[in-house]
């Protein structure tokens, strides 16, 4: 543990992943836990004794420092079901629909997530997005440029694609990218070539399968995915693409499509500038995707999460403005 | 069993049925069976012993009889294998490539599934097809006006997409709709409104998502279904679709999506005239997806078959020419 004051106990707080992390008054990490206790896999369902395990040794040092968490740990399914704020929203909107609870040891705040409402005008469909907003406010007030206009990507299970314009959050699509690849993969048809050929592809066999799948989802054009899925199979059957690499060609379908959607969707306003979050390998994969759509200028930036939670800290008056 | 003279024991042998008909010289079924034991369901893999169960009678009757079979029991998962034709195919080149079989109890032969491979100069993918090669043949020898050019879908697990040119199979696209369908029902976040709302829609509040369904897909237009999927989940949150009626408003999203796609692949040219083989149910589904995309006048055609092994029969000269 660092000597410096600490000002803050932030969590990331998923599905999947529970993530948090002492931090100073200028968001520096001090000290960090990260446990695989998503909501989904918190032992035993226990919110309050995983949270006192992360937690307890810097509460016990720390009385007054606030307490925040964001994701999925304040949906229906997590320690207490936050309401949504509605969309378009900024910094101040998202900070004002804190819920604080009692943990048994403390008091932690928890972030809302943002519904997006039917908007009959712009045709957008209803959205929902429980931890992204995080991330959103801290690339925001990491990037003032971006967070003038910038159209920003998170890849993932449910990627979000987000547009902010003057620090707010104007409105975002998500695209089941990386659940639609896990389903097809485990319980479709298109699973079996890999599944039954028992060997791996070499890296530059996939990289190349990965390319032809981008180039078939950018050759379909407005046709789209629907015609093109099944030729992960049909290419094996054909003889054209070897089975272990029909996964990596999977995917390049899948993300080259979502690419596409995306791209097409802006109609004829131009391409704001664009910024992956997330991942290196995963926003890799999206940056060779969207050189391919004629976006090759994108910025890649790690997880924004505590750069996020340091802002709405601030917004909400947990900890003093910088 | 009728007493007019049979000519010819035919079978669709396909992936979760096996149906067999005793026909006469006009096609007429004089004596059908029905069984659940498609290549994957029959009874301890023993294809001879199903065979004999289903056409042991007609063939002690008529020991002199011709036997035909088409379908998933000419593939590798199934009696034996039978190589495919290449497309394009018209009934002579199918009819050349019929294998004949041993059973035990006397000869069967197998119709060829049809190979489409990569084309550079169209952008065809490669496809494959079984079973529904003998479809198209029985429509092309019903329907002569469709035989001349046509578009011909064929809703299912695997939905084809078949241009028909002067009696020939020029092209053909598959669409995976059934399967997607069912895998995000069973696999995916979006059955879960469904499977935990225990109760069922009304027909009327069913109908109603499934044309929200198909409004939504053709609404998004060239943006295709990536960035539409997740509201399946999101209008429920927003309470905008009853989760009782989620899994109609999905299918109305996909098979909206595979006219979308199927229509928008035609590019510029016309689109041909269309028909839609198969069950009533599936195909009323279809024709309103066709009707919101601008193609009101649909033929409806059942199951195709019987001509087409009919056909088939004639071209390789198992019976008679008509």
């Amino acid at each position: 543990m660092n000597d410096a004051s600490p000002c803050l106990i932030a969590l990331d707080w998923g599905t999947s992943t529970l993530r948090a992390w002492l931090l100073d008054d200028q968001g520096r990490v001090l000290d960090s836990r990260h446990e695989p206790w998503g909501i989904l896999h918190t032992p035993e369902g226990d919110f309050a004794r995983a949270y006192q395990t992360v937690v307890g040794e810097w509460r016990d040092a720390h009385p007054d420092l606030p307490a925040l968490a964001c994701g999925m740990i304040g949906s229906r399914g997590g320690w207490h079901e936050v309401p949504y704020v509605d969309a378009p929203a900024d910094a101040d909107a998202i900070a004002a629909g804190l819920v604080t609870i009692d943990t048994g040891i403390d008091h932690l705040s928890l972030v809302p997530g943002i519904m997006q409402h039917n908007n009959a005008e712009t045709g957008a469909l209803p959205n929902v997005m429980r931890g992204e907003e995080t991330q959103l406010l801290g690339v925001m007030a990491r990037y003032p440029a971006l967070a003038r206009k910038a159209l920003l990507i998170m890849p993932g299970t449910h990627s979000k694609w987000a547009l902010v314009e003057r620090e707010r959050l104007v409105e975002f699509t998500t695209h089941m990218t990386g659940e639609l690849y896990a389903v097809l993969r485990e319980h479709s048809i298109l699973g079996r070539p890999a599944a039954e050929c028992h060997e791996d592809a070499t890296d530059a066999a996939s990289q190349k399968a990965f390319d032809e799948g981008l180039k078939n989802a950018f050759d379909a054009g407005s046709a789209g995915l629907s015609g093109q899925l099944f030729s992960v199979r049909s290419r094996v059957l054909a003889g054209e693409l070897a089975p272990a690499a029909s996964l990596a060609y999977l995917s390049g379908l899948l993300i080259g499509e979502e690419v596409r959607s995306a791209t097409a969707a802006l109609g004829d306003q131009p391409c704001p500038p664009l910024a992956l979050i997330g991942d290196d390998a995963l926003c890799r994969r999206y940056r060779q995707a969207l050189s391919r759509f004629e976006c090759p200028d994108v910025e890649t930036i790690n997880d924004a999460s505590v750069s996020g939670l340091m802002s709405i800290a601030r917004r909400a008056g947990l900890i003093a403005p910088a």
